[in-house]
């Protein structure tokens, strides 16, 4: 369609038909920014590029930050048999597969003390995910036999309180959480004090720094959540893998729609490969983000074509598993912070 | 262990020290074969490699086709902290993430139409799929937006009737159904006459053959479920991504461990993203196979370690969804048949 041209006139390469036509889908059924962000499953920027074509075409109109469909827009979708957009995911799981509910004293626990947790901050990327994402991360993890027995290291994910959740689950050998944040490390360590935590160690480590003999090849599983620039990414999941001992070892990260394109994945996902990984899980939806605090000072909230703040969870992520083969390859490079945050296809943070 | 060390000096290479855990961690929880083999996913030679060497080594022993941990074999999880394996995936949606009963008028009919399909066959390595799992993977499909307005094909995989229940869902601008089967052919198109479905076509087809132009570049989505060999997968995935007509096009099909290992997975995601492809959704466990009458034939049945036929469910498979972005490769050369159905770690065929 010339919707997806004129977008690609703007310079937006990584983009093709199927999301103008998933924006459309998502236009049938609702009428706020951030949902069809979420529905498209598109970076914000690209998903406003989208609307903003649309509008210019008059296939929408915007009323009270609304985004309407024209009539022309509903003519448009009949012509080419857009279908609206569904949402068949189970209530039960929230589409992870995992119940959250399947350890509900684990649960009570851990809601019970995330509530006291310190505010995510725009300095780290830092953006929460429910504690009904965390409880899941953990109960899948031992699904998967990677808690009972293991040396886990949970690296830079402390906004979610993933570390403290396992922590808290218990069963593994060994568990070290490493955060640059030292409010959410000081906030582990007062918890690991009061409950008597063993075999768990909570200290501050900036992951830009190479790691030192400590780290390296001392654990079974790791765990984290990149940035989704290409750089943030491979040095995440650079130092994830150079902290496994051996082959077996695993990994468990999320990675989003909503600040990279498609394209990109497919970048993320040859990177996996050569590194010597293979993937065993790809959760769509699987880690739903609480919005944060900082939303109105954020790239997305500048780009969006409306000024009206997402109310509801819009941002998601897939989780991914993956398991190291032999000849994995571990490096150990200090990381550049110039290339974090921020390109063409994030926005959020 | 030297576990790993025996079976790998038996010629078993692709295969390290957390497939002996999950048999192990399957051990503490069963004593029946077929669930070692689904609890521990892996192929089921290399389950039973495991086990014999676990006999020798005295850590379990068979009695009356049941597989029991010896003391010694105890203490060895205890020593080693292997946890029991565990199962936390959602009872409502069966840990797909997207429940079958999300539209039961679609599932009822499809079961009474379902319930006098043809016996599946050794010859075409057959074994149907539980009608919930057809039921969800339709859902799953038209969620993500590759049913409504949509061509799509089918491609060898009517044993589990896919394409009868996407003709049944209805949505799509046009479906073609193709298989090697006389038989599932012959009992679609009854069908398809029979209760006046539109814009659907049920042929023979051999996918050895290569494609005629009215296949090649086609269609929007592909649906197949390849066997396990490389160079089967390589030719259904080829087959699958030829008939796609542009980018953002959608595949999907079914990989299981049971019939290859972790280790091949890596060779098949390298294919896929060398192809062209994207991984979108890793679902396992997503496809449940019931049990085929030609159990007692299969190579999977010999190498077994005891007599003892499975009672339930134990073959699954991952569901897998991919995208082709720009650039992706058309290929249709023919297909040899030799080395099809089996090899070191195919079974079940």
């Amino acid at each position: 369609m010339e919707i997806l041209k004129d977008v690609q006139a703007k310079g937006i390469q990584n983009i093709y038909r199927r999301n103008v036509e998933r924006v459309l889908a998502a236009l049938k059924v609702t009428t706020d920014f951030w949902k069809i962000v979420d529905y498209s499953d598109l970076p914000v920027p690209y998903a406003s590029a989208i609307i903003n074509s649309l509008l210019e075409k008059g296939l929408v109109r915007i009323e009270n930050d609304e985004i309407l469909l024209t009539e022309k827009g509903w003519q448009v979708c009949e012509e080419y048999q857009i279908g609206s957009y569904k949402d068949f995911s189970c209530e039960a799981c929230q589409g992870r597969g995992v119940p959250f509910f399947k350890n509900t004293e684990f649960y009570r626990t851990f809601v019970g003390i995330a509530k006291d947790r310190p505010e995510p901050v725009q300095q780290f990327d830092q953006g929460a995910v429910t504690p009904e994402t965390t409880v899941s991360r953990v109960l899948h993890m031992d699904m998967r036999g990677d808690i009972e027995g293991k040396e886990i290291i949970v690296m830079g994910a402390e906004d979610d309180l993933t570390g403290l959740a396992i922590a808290l689950y218990g069963g593994y050998k060994r568990l070290l959480i490493i955060d640059i944040d030292e409010r959410l490390i000081e906030f582990d360590n007062k918890l690991i004090k009061e409950l008597g935590l063993k075999n768990v160690e909570a200290k501050v480590h900036d992951l830009r720094n190479p790691y030192s003999e400590e780290f390296l090849g001392k654990f079974d599983v790791f765990v984290t959540d990149p940035p989704e620039t290409f750089a943030a990414f491979k040095a995440f999941i650079a130092r994830g893998i150079a902290t496994i001992k051996d082959q077996g070892g695993a990994g468990y990260f999320g990675l989003t729609l909503r600040d990279s394109s498609i394209f990109r994945w497919q970048k993320f996902q040859k990177e996996l490969l050569r590194i010597g990984a293979v993937i065993t899980d790809i959760i769509q939806d699987f880690n739903n983000y609480m919005n944060w605090g900082y939303h109105e000072e954020t790239k997305a909230a500048k780009v969006a074509p409306v000024k009206k703040a997402p109310r509801d969870i819009w941002y998601r992520s897939a989780w991914y598993r993956i398991e190291l083969l032999p000849g994995f390859e571990r490096t150990n490079e200090p990381i550049s912070d110039e290339v974090f945050y921020l390109d063409e296809e994030g926005s959020t943070t």
